[in-house]
């Protein structure tokens, strides 16, 4: 049983040479989740005969019509008002979400005007969804088309901030209760240290065998690669099971390349792996510039095992906060393996962890030489039992090499702490 | 003067999580140099209904159609059937055509089947245009639709690597000698440290003046806002005088909260007013973990004046490696005035840089109190002249507080640079 969908973004940038409309690929994944299945996507300006029209055609064809931006405060933001013409229903002030408005802008210091109070504005016998993350709330509509088919429209935020949100605490949950329990249900690996080529290779002539799972492959993250399985069936306990054989006999395959199985990402794995350990990680960036800090921040809770890092740019950082030699940096220069080691070791003991490591590279696009080219880094892991060292050559622009670099030095502290793990 | 378009992208694969139609970003920026505005964007499936039905209303609608993918030879191709159905024309088989398939199977090796052969229907009236990378020609129809409007309906391959040099060879210079030339140009400013409302009622009444520039206001990431101008006349040096009148007039009524006319990023503005200082600046950073460390690493020669950061996510590190008094801790606590003082001043010591810029606060989604609530931040600002420290409230997820504070942080180091040059 599938239940068919059309979104359309809002928002002239979005007709530009640009800008893309990238939320549909979050809210397809998340749609499909449920049995929902795209037919159609539409991109339109703030133009509001297109928008009315575009919504009254969907409302029309198919079960649910999503609308994506156009619930801002300005004049060109005109979803509201359209979707109300194209319904033929009526727009009504709801009082309370007035003065949650009204109290959100006094809270932060500003005058509320009659344009910011459009945001209280809901189309007849619609619900509205809590926007904790801004001004506009999100809006549910279930009626029926002048068909007397029943129909679900709902309107949505465009900043992918206020939109992922919702989304999942509001969207879903009401979507889950309106249809009747789905059966399509999908399994991740998520996967660092091998090319897509690789994976692929590997894990085909496993999935091959069941025709039945979908199995995607994507390039997700730089450095990191998904594998998706789709399986749908009568019950999302046999559709579980089909999903999981395979992903399972794919993850056998591949190993401990595969650090997850639920979506979790790199940092937060090397997380638990710290946390259940009782230990802790400080970390010193020079090319990455502070993405290994940054991610390893973006988990929750992560002041449990996360002390710190350096950002050590310049060469007289290195020395003074991080303790690496003079002679080291005269001698093999700042990207080298020994000045990997000090600073791996130097971090480790400041930050009084039990894990240091460090990565000093050439990010580019200036910086390379002959012997060191664009895209050669070193890495340090410090442990109480010693510091290793090694030297890997990425390829790409400046933000590719870095963000491949952050995530092999993420993925090279899992897979030492799995081994220590594992002793 | 300008054209409306609507681009239409074909394939069941558009409308799955992993792929977005990214050829409308080339032909958009194609077609504007031309004076072509595209007014709505479509992805339809492998669905000849669908197709059929989108193609059709596009026929009614505006000027020019340019429809992508669906020309290959399998099953799944629909294209030009369902434009011979949208516009009511029959299919014919071009010999010409067919003989160089043929040829072209031949020359490689394989067999012509007779589905390979429906890449030789052409609709009746069009133009092929020739695919010197692939075996599906483009298409060229200018005919009338049943209001006897003159309309032109154009059939492109999907891949990029084909589509890219038809439009180039084939569809550009056709479409500048039907239409009189035109241009069109955008302006773009952002902007830092206003609220969307707040940009638009100061610049709505600017903008209005000029009807024939059409202005766009974009919330892009957070705690950031682009204005986009876009303008349309017979030359580009015409075009741009207007975008180009409209941004000044709306960046004068906005002020210093405007950072950049070009696209550039509030991390390279900052960057430059660094360099043009020759100063340079060292980041202390709790909540944001490294974000503001990362986004100015982002930018290439940032090393000539960022010495680099801490991380200072331990209560320990502040103390140690930033040098935060004990009691300042124990007596205010992590997330105060105080301890943000100490930072920014202590980072800057240590690196010995210009500037040292600090954030501690809570980012979530616990650690909050009643006094202190998450998304509590503190900022320190520390130069040769002493220290500022202030608080702000964010609101949002742990992500999002810590983008904005991180914003907030860059946009407030970029106000006093400024404010120092000007002195």
């Amino acid at each position: 049983m599938s239940y068919d969908c059309e979104i359309i973004a809002v928002g002239s940038e979005l007709l530009t040479p640009h800008r893309l409309d990238t939320n549909s690929l979050f809210l397809t994944a998340e749609l499909n989740r449920l049995g929902f299945q795209v037919r159609r996507k539409h991109v339109i300006g703030d133009e509001p005969q297109a928008l009315t029209q575009t919504i009254a055609g969907c409302w029309d064809r198919g079960f649910l019509t999503v609308v994506t931006g156009g619930l801002g405060p300005t004049e060109d933001d005109l979803t509201r008002e359209c979707a109300a013409a194209a319904l033929g229903v009526e727009l009504r002030r709801d009082c309370e979400q007035e003065r949650w408005l009204r109290e959100r802008f006094q809270s932060r210091g500003y005058a509320v005007t009659q344009r910011n109070l459009k945001q209280a504005d809901v189309l007849s016998g619609a619900e509205l969804l809590p926007n904790p993350n801004g001004s506009a709330p999100g809006q549910w509509l279930v009626s029926e088309n002048r068909k007397q088919e029943r129909r679900l429209l709902v309107l949505l935020p465009g900043p992918p901030g206020e939109l992922k949100p919702m989304v999942e605490a509001e969207l879903m949950p009401r979507l889950g209760r309106l249809v009747p329990a789905t059966a399509l249900v999908t399994e991740t690996l998520r996967i660092a240290g091998l090319a897509e080529s690789e994976v692929d290779e590997r894990s085909a002539p496993v999935y091959k065998r069941f025709p039945r799972v979908e199995t995607t492959i994507l390039a997700s993250l730089p450095g990191e690669i998904e594998l998706y399985f789709r399986a749908s069936a009568p019950t999302e306990a046999e559709a579980r099971a089909q999903a999981h054989e395979v992903a399972a006999l794919v993850a056998a395959e591949l190993g401990n390349a595969v650090y997850s199985h639920n979506g979790e990402l790199l940092e937060q794995i090397a997380g638990h792996l710290l946390l259940g350990r009782g230990q802790t990680l400080a970390t010193a960036e020079s090319c990455t510039g502070g993405i290994i800090a940054s991610r390893m921040t973006h988990c929750a809770g992560a002041s449990q095992y996360y002390l710190g890092g350096l950002v050590t740019y310049a060469n007289s950082a290195k020395r003074e906060l991080a303790g690496v030699g003079e002679e080291t940096l005269e001698r093999y220069g700042a990207v080298s393996g020994e000045c990997a080691r000090e600073l791996a070791e130097g971090v480790r003991q400041r930050f009084h962890a039990d894990w240091g490591i460090s990565v000093t590279g050439i990010a580019g696009p200036s910086g390379g030489s002959e012997e060191k080219p664009v895209g050669t880094v070193y890495f340090g892991l410090s442990g109480s039992a010693g510091v290793q060292t090694w030297m890997r050559q990425f390829h790409g622009n400046r933000e590719r090499i870095q963000r491949l670099a952050a995530a092999h030095a993420l993925n090279a502290l899992r897979l030492r702490l799995l081994e220590e793990t594992s002793r």
